[in-house]
């Protein structure tokens, strides 16, 4: 028998208290966890904590101690509320310095605009010693890399930015493939067909999610597998179940 | 002096595999936290899990230590991948049963739709032994409470429905009051007009929070105080500064 795989995960941290006040929409999480699923790295768990030392501390050092990887998104702009690296540096024991390729940038990124290089802005060059910085081609202010933890930005797309230059550069795993088959049924109806269908494949699993649409109930099931070979079974035998109880089914999802 | 009034905290714990891989964007979180601002609660805290026994167990755990009230959203439906009844009656030690009222919701919802109560719908009368019921006007199934763990539907319109039937019902504190004050500025230009009227303000919390738009940078400060009188001057004082440096600010926000 041949060993397993190992199976590479990710914790993830969203900073702000604009996320736990209800007045922002997190939509870093999601983006997060498509861009780790194809660098086949699993998103495990994300904790969202407010712009406060301690929890944020605490958070990244019990992400860090469970899983291979720690993304961290928001608290890294110019102004007081913006903690995260003073937060994560004491949390490690390790001082916060300048780093002077962040300098750099920033000094290029606002020689011409108004103000140039203030002080505030200097703020977005601090790292925890030791770190790396992670490109940020939409603003200037770069994210940083320290080993396992990313720190980036709460700004959507200029987290999709930085994503975009880790591209391919970290170490991952097999990618977890999915398909998905929507059906006009009450989920609660087909049930036991797809506990069974997921049971018969070994590294398979079915997610329901139901949704009501055009006043009628249906579902959308998720199989997952990191083997081609046992998706593709797991979802020929879940549509020839549903297709023999009548059911009106969509591969692909509805 | 008089004592500080309690803050009332809660932990939030959203579950599903869905979350995780990136193809739901969750709501949930924005609405709860929304909805806990007004009953004088804060969302201290959110987690997200996969459907894991041991991950949902360990987090409910964690978050009931640490907080007055935990809320929990995914995993109460009829299939197999509805595991949040099972994990947290496991976490707290106590069996699982079958609530009679929550059987009786289930069959008069049931009895004239195709199939009945089935088993796996009854699945949705499960309770971890000892709790209440939740009502759910929208789709039958209720959500349970048990002491302080409200453990609600995923679906983001039933896990409204539940929280206006919690709503007044929960013992809160003052509630956090918030104005927005929109500024065509780069948050950086204005960093330390920002800290100093915080500073300048007890009990007063003030986020910044960039934003793109039509080609211009600007942002929107959430001035956030329990008291209205502190609330009404921080917000005055800062327009006062903004105005005095010649900034197109807008208060409301932008």
């Amino acid at each position: 028998m041949s060993s397993k795989p190992k199976v590479w995960t990710a914790g993830m941290l969203v900073i702000g208290d604009e996320i736990l006040s209800g007045r922002t929409h997190d939509k870093n999480i999601a983006q997060v966890a498509s861009w780790l699923q194809v660098q086949g790295i699993r998103l495990t768990e994300a904790r969202v904590v407010a712009d406060d030392m301690t929890a944020i501390g605490e958070a990244v050092t019990a992400l860090a101690d469970r899983y291979d990887y720690v993304f961290t998104t928001g608290g890294i702009g110019p102004t007081h509320d913006d903690i995260t690296v003073d937060a994560i540096a004491k949390a490690l024991g390790v001082p916060v310095v300048i780093h002077p390729d962040a300098r750099a940038i920033l000094y290029a990124y606002y020689k011409d605009r108004p103000g140039g290089l203030t002080e505030a802005r200097l703020r977005m060059a601090r790292v925890p010693e030791g770190a790396d910085l992670i490109p940020n081609r939409m603003s200037g202010a770069p994210g940083i890399r320290l080993g396992k933890l990313f720190i980036m930005a709460g700004v959507p797309h200029i987290t999709a930015g930085m994503l975009d230059a880790l591209t391919g550069t970290l170490e991952g795993g097999a990618v977890l493939l999915n398909e998905t088959v929507g059906c006009w049924v009450a989920e609660s109806e087909v049930a036991d067909v797809l506990r069974e269908v997921e049971k018969a494949h070994e590294d398979c699993m079915i997610g329901s999610y139901p949704f009501f649409r055009d006043g009628r109930v249906g579902a959308n099931f998720v199989i997952r597998s990191t083997s081609p070979e046992v998706l593709a079974s797991a979802v020929d035998t879940l549509c020839e179940a549903l297709g023999e109880e009548g059911y009106d089914f969509t591969p692909g999802g509805i």
